[in-house]
């Protein structure tokens, strides 16, 4: 009750949206300068979504359509809000049909978003959500925010990632600029690539040479950087987050060491990361989420807040989940860099570029570039079709639909009911493009029919929003029982014996990527991180 | 303030000692007869010894003295109450004095405890708590209770343990009666012994020749059953409650598949797991843990008692739990079998045994047998000195002295006052046998020096109770919040689609092993199990 009565206050745009814009954002941004009010609030905030659904654990994973010790255990396989559809398969659209439907046609840009939102959201979920490569029911990740994009996937990783003293990541400098070491070993030009011995067994180098590089020219690769994610060096956007926050964990162990001198080097290094793990959750709950969210509103990581609530329960990401991240229409065709104009393709598989003009500068620019708008008919195209020097590979949204449908998930309007938010009684509820509900219509006849990976992104939403209601919701509720629930965060934890008194400081005073940018920038004045275009 | 008040009306006899019996009993017996009183008081009884400490996460772990990554999500390694002793090892007792210490010198009956709930509490934590052989840092457990003493301990392995149809569990028949299929391979007599190619790779062959079962004659070996666990077979005990369990996971098989008969053999399965597991734990409340307890009480297994609690976290067993449970002074020096006197060291690699006697004889006859005291003094001598046949290996009582001295264990008083007992002020506060005082102030100096794992065995308790206070709250702490989090609990999962129709009435009718014994066996009427001895 009180959250139906409190939080509409925070969104008025949504019930006053003829007022001008900034009268809304300084009542929010009043109520967001009281420290009491904005706890308050934003408590109310992340209850409302935690307790959309009801809380872990879920019966029912990928691992089968009925409840087993593997399927309450086994977090190997991919958990799922709703039990697998009883509908024939053979009444749904053709999986290319469905494909069609995310094509772009003409580019939409997004209200307010940056590029750099989505270059984040890529690398932060990355983390977490990893399907497993030969079998899609799995998620290879643990479900824990652990920061294994600069640390590895497990201990063994780590320690080849690690510089073995002074608590530090192994590192080298380029240009007086701190970056990751390279992944292989120098080679004559054209020559084979092998791993540096000491990465040897960090990833699989078939696969990573064979299929995620396949696209990437040669004389790139001597750049590809050791770092803890096969996908780690994809895009610019992944390649500058782990230069980033490699440089970050460094300059806290150079701070401990100095603090602490006689500790030995693994304690410096595991200290560090649980402040590192920590500044990445402040950041993804009080600029990234509430970049997301649907009220403009400074949600605060309010310490302990998980404690006393019944939705923390261990953590176990769902194949929705993993769906419906796929934000891929966030991505425009071209943007600008340098005053020049610039193919989004040329993001993927470009170290050397991040090496040339530095991360502060991409980071900059990025920041400054507005993403494209997320929902049907505007991914771009070189995420829809297959690359023509690769036609035997499905495209990204190809196997994303693809996954979808291996998944059997319940209809759009079942996820609506279990979410709290009502089923939608046509397709005109669902959009007001009457193009878009036609075809939807030859589609799928009912709009009971329409699928839920379609659905969340045929919704739509107000200029002020990122996303459909039911995307935000359901995207809201992972996110803040399974980000909130990190054993770092736990009243017995979350203390000075557990980040030191340096490093508490340092927690409490972060609350935005641009700080971190800055503190490790040679020109901390002009550094700039926004996820926001104003 | 509700539990002060209300849990010592249900202990009458700690406050009016000099009643006799039957009163209070009949007393507790009529709340207990009471539906929603006995629900209530329950729940109180369940959350006062939840609550006793802090909830999980706990920042340490066996894996290092400070918090990181590791100790936080490596499960692997036992979890520990308090962080690790400061005071300097030195100045302890030599662990030799330490083992004197539990020797028995004059054997103590317990008042009321039967050799059943003796057989009963090892096989059932051995599921749970099981020290890693090579690095006894860590517990090769799941930290659940998953009934692995019969499933095995992951799913290659339970595959091997299935007969592959109709959901049953692979056995046969030994004088019209059903056992687990034997472990071995049919052999030339004292030949050498090879697995059943069938059970190859369920255990470590060398592993289970040369140490559990070096001391077992060569006879005996060929009746080793193929259960779950390496030491399924070790005590009588182990091996009747592995037979019965199996016993009772066919019957319901067998009915499922007369109720669903077009369902498959992993379904089959599956669900019969979900309800054995269900009724293990009802007997762990209703009915083991009902006897530990410190007030003559029914505890109820209360639907969803952990579900709005800040205690429901993900488990993690604490080395402090593996070591307090280590009640080997419940063994006496022999027992009566058919009116026979008999040496308990014949209840060890027995397996003849059981298959000659049925283990109907078997579980009423110990059920009638009293098990001795637990406490300092009492442990019997084949638990305390090394085997003669085997003068290498270390005792029992060896083995967890070390282990205890290992994990660097913080003294008896500080455990005290973290579970809100308070610090004794003397030795004469922990006993009143003041021989006992003597040697352990000679030992010790101080009461502030006793360590935790001599304190909780050397603490004076009431006849009508089983062990001292610090012990009765730390096991009840770690039972309840780990048990009742179990998954087939939640309210989520525990309900018909989860367990059939047929299975929620066998749980709902199903509160102590009596029954699972009667509904097994050829003469149910003459069936007896019980933890008590009247």
């Amino acid at each position: 009750m009180l959250t139906d009565t409190l939080l509409p206050l925070l969104d008025p745009r949504r019930h006053l949206g003829r007022l001008p814009r900034p009268i809304p954002w300084i009542a929010a941004g009043l109520i967001g300068r009281i420290p009491q009010a904005r706890r308050l609030v934003s408590r109310i905030a992340i209850n409302k979504y935690a307790y959309a659904v009801a809380p872990r654990p879920r019966p029912l994973t990928l691992a089968g359509d009925y409840t087993s010790w593997k399927s309450l255990t086994d977090r190997t396989y991919s958990g799922r809000h709703l039990p697998p559809s009883t509908a024939p398969p053979e009444e749904l659209p053709a999986e290319q049909d469905v494909v069609a439907l995310f094509r772009r046609s003409e580019e939409i840009p997004s209200t307010d978003t940056s590029l750099m939102f989505a270059f984040f959201a890529q690398w932060f979920t990355d983390s977490f959500l990893r399907t497993n490569r030969l079998d899609p029911r799995k998620n290879d990740s643990n479900h824990e925010i652990d920061l294994c994009q600069i640390y590895g996937v497990n201990e063994h990783k780590t320690n080849m990632l690690r510089a073995g003293h002074e608590g530090l990541l192994d590192s080298q400098f380029v240009n007086g600029e701190e970056f990751p070491k390279f992944l292989f070993a120098e080679r004559e030009p054209g020559g084979e690539l092998f791993f540096d011995p000491k990465f040897e067994g960090l990833h699989d180098r078939e696969y990573l040479l064979n299929t995620i590089l396949r696209a990437c020219p040669d004389e790139r690769k001597d750049s590809v950087f050791a770092v803890g994610l096969e996908h780690g060096n994809s895009t610019i956007g992944n390649t500058v987050l782990n230069v980033l926050f490699l440089r970050e964990h460094n300059r806290i162990a150079r701070r401990l060491v100095q603090q602490y001198p006689k500790w030995e080097d693994d304690r410096l290094f595991e200290t560090t990361r649980n402040i590192m793990i920590v500044l990445l959750l402040k950041i993804v709950v009080e600029e990234y989420i509430t970049h997301i969210g649907p009220f403009d509103f400074p949600i605060e990581l309010v310490p302990f807040v998980a404690e006393e609530e019944r939705w923390n329960r261990t953590n176990w990401c769902a194949i929705e989940f993993n769906l419906l991240y796929r934000w891929h229409s966030l991505i425009p065709d071209s943007t600008v860099f340098d005053s020049k104009r610039m193919s989004t393709r040329e993001l993927v598989d470009n170290n050397p570029f991040v090496l040339d003009r530095g991360i502060d500068t991409v980071i900059a620019q990025f920041s400054r570039q507005k993403a494209s708008k997320i929902g049907l008919r505007n991914t771009p195209a070189f995420l829809v079709d297959r690359h023509p020097g690769f036609p035997a590979y499905p495209s990204v949204e190809e196997r994303t639909v693809h996954l979808m449908r291996e998944a059997r998930l319940r209809p759009y309007n079942a996820y609506r009911k279990e979410f709290g938010l009502g089923a939608l009684a046509s397709f005109a509820d669902l959009t007001k493009d009457v193009a878009l509900q036609k075809t939807m219509e030859s589609l799928y006849g009912d709009i009971d029919n329409v699928e839920w990976y379609v659905g969340i992104f045929a919704e739509d939403y107000p200029e002020h929003r990122m996303m459909g209601n039911l995307m935000t919701t359901m995207v809201a509720h992972d996110a803040f029982t399974q980000a909130l629930t990190n054993p770092l965060l736990a009243r017995r934890v979350y203390n000075d014996r557990t980040f030191t008194k340096v490093g508490k400081e340092i927690i409490d005073q972060t609350h935005c990527l641009q700080q971190i940018v800055a503190r490790n920038s040679q020109n901390p004045r002009e550094a700039y991180a926004s996820f926001r275009v104003e």
